[in-house]
Parts: structure tokens; sequence; C-alpha cells
């Protein structure tokens, strides 16, 4: 399925929900892949996301050194994948060719979009003040992908442990909040 | 339902799913109550919980005068009190009076335990070097409550303009991450 250009102002929608996502970052021999959960929107427009990356983990080094990264988001379709990921070490193994996965070419970042996932957000590196003291990296969308085909995405939500919640249904609800 | 001590090891595990929570602050004339979707896990032990909270909100001022809140987590069955809270000022109404919503109080901070949510965790502000670029507040967690009935809960997942995802089945699978 071609992806779609999707709004910045919108990106938001994808990542508040809290999905597990899948970051990933060009490398010396092949591009990495690492499983993350822990993000946050920082800001609407420009969309700013801070997430936090183990200072141990290769993702780490990689980021550090091209200050370029894209967050992929997954469905329970390719959850076998997402774990597969989490398990293993980059350093080890090339884990698109292990796991399946597809990289593409992004546009504005040497980091590649995984084809498989539904929405794909690149990104750059614009804050690492908190680097040091939590592996908290702040950074900017500077564009994003979506599979319009898929309208009520069914992300994968990490309890620990190898439990993960998988989203329900949607409901709408009068609110005033963006 | 009488709520019982959640360990704080575990405290990641109600989190990293990304659910809407409400978080409780103490007040001059009464507590507040704010809707909050834009929060993180920074560290796993002691839990520290990275959340942005806009600096034009009544929370923002109370959080500041007392470092201490509550992060109070809901689920569906009071999806519109939590879009009520979302939608309200503080600084206009008593939000507690307002959606009947029942504070308690906690132990180890002044700000109250929403006794309607299925969990509870009393947080102290411990950095604030980030509230000035992004509102960014780093709290930790120093005790945790849970309803020990709820066994899967129907959290609520913000994805924006009155739109929620419900938290759906959970899968289990060989995970190594924590």
């Amino acid at each position: 399925m071609a992806k779609k250009s999707f709004p910045l102002s919108k990106v938001y929608t994808l990542l508040e929900p809290g999905p597990v996502v899948l970051l990933t970052t060009a490398g010396d021999q092949h591009p990495n892949i690492m499983a993350m959960s822990w993000h946050t929107m920082l800001e609407f427009t420009p969309p700013l996301v801070g997430c936090v990356i183990g200072d141990r983990s290769l993702s780490f080094r990689l980021l550090t050194a091209s200050n370029e990264c894209v967050i992929n988001i997954p469905t329970v379709e390719i959850a076998e994948k997402v774990v597969g990921c989490g398990n293993t070490s980059g350093a080890k193994i090339d884990k698109f060719t292990a796991f399946g996965l597809t990289p593409k070419p992004a546009k504005k970042v040497g980091a590649p979009l995984i084809a498989e996932c539904y929405a794909n957000l690149e990104c750059r590196v614009v804050d690492t003040e908190m680097v040091a003291r939590y592996g908290f990296f702040v950074l900017e969308v500077l564009k994003g992908w979506i599979d319009p085909a898929v309208q009520e995405p069914r992300t994968i939500h990490h309890r620990g442990c190898g439990s993960f919640m998988v989203a329900g249904e949607t409901i709408r609800l009068k609110s005033k909040m963006q």
C-alpha cells in the first residue's frame, strides 16, 4: 500500500494514545531498529516528541552520531516482529533481515522507514539537554507518512514483561480538548 | 472497593500503555483536577514520570506552588467525567463537585486521590529544569494504590478532538523486555 503524507499538525493523534513504536536509525553496517514505549508529545506544532533511549544501546550511539531517526508505528499484525526487535541487539544482528521487515528510504532523514508499519515519522534531534540525566531526547517531526487504508489501527501498548494491550474500540465524546 | 498498596517497581506497567490520566493538585479553595495525556516513564526505580502541563493552567500554578500531585488513572466507566475535567477550568469551578468525583486523602502528599480511578500514584516534583522550555515536570512516584478487583483496566487513550481508543484485549508474547 502506497503511503500518503500525514499533516504535521496531527502527529499528536498518532502518538498520544501511547503505542509501542519502532525507532529506526542509520548505521555503519546496516540500519537498526529499537522497540520503544517511553515517549510523549511535547508540542503540537512543530511537533516535538520526547523519548527515552538507554545509553548502552546501539540506537543511542547511532542517534547521537546522526541526529536523525524515524518513529514507525506498528500494529498487532506484526507484534511478533516488534517483540523480536525488543529482545535482540542490533550490535549482533541486522534486525530488518532477521525479522523480515522492509526498509524504505525516507525523504528528509538518512534513517529508513519500516514499510510494514502503518505510520512513519521522520525526525531530527533538536534538544539533548536531558540526555545525560535521563537518556531523554527531544525530536522534531519533519515529515509524516500514513497508510490511508488503516482507519482504526490496532496498535499495541506495553504492560510490561511480554504483556501487551491491543487497541480496542473508538468512542467519541464532546471534548473541547485538542 | 478498598485499594491496596501497589509496588513502586511496577508503576511503569500502569503508565507505559499511555492512558489518559487525571492529575490532582491541592488548592487554596479546593483541590483541582486536570486531564493529561502527555506523559512518559523516565526511570523504573525509583519510578520517575515526565509530564507536560500548560503554563496557563491552574494545575501549573498549584503544582509549582506545592511540588506535589497525584496521578489518577481512570477507566471508560467514567470517561464522561474525564472529558468534563478536560473541558473546564478549575479557576472557575470545583471539578470534584461538578463531576461527582470523590477526593480521598493521600498518604504522602497533600493532593487528593480520586476514589473513582482504579489506580492512584502519589508524586513529588523532583526536577523542573525543562519546565520553562516545554512545561515538562519530572515527578517521582512516592506511593502507589490499586483497586485489586480491576484486572484488565479499560483505560482510555486520547486520539485527539474527542476521539478515544478504549483498551482492548491483552496478548502475551515471549518478550525479554522489562
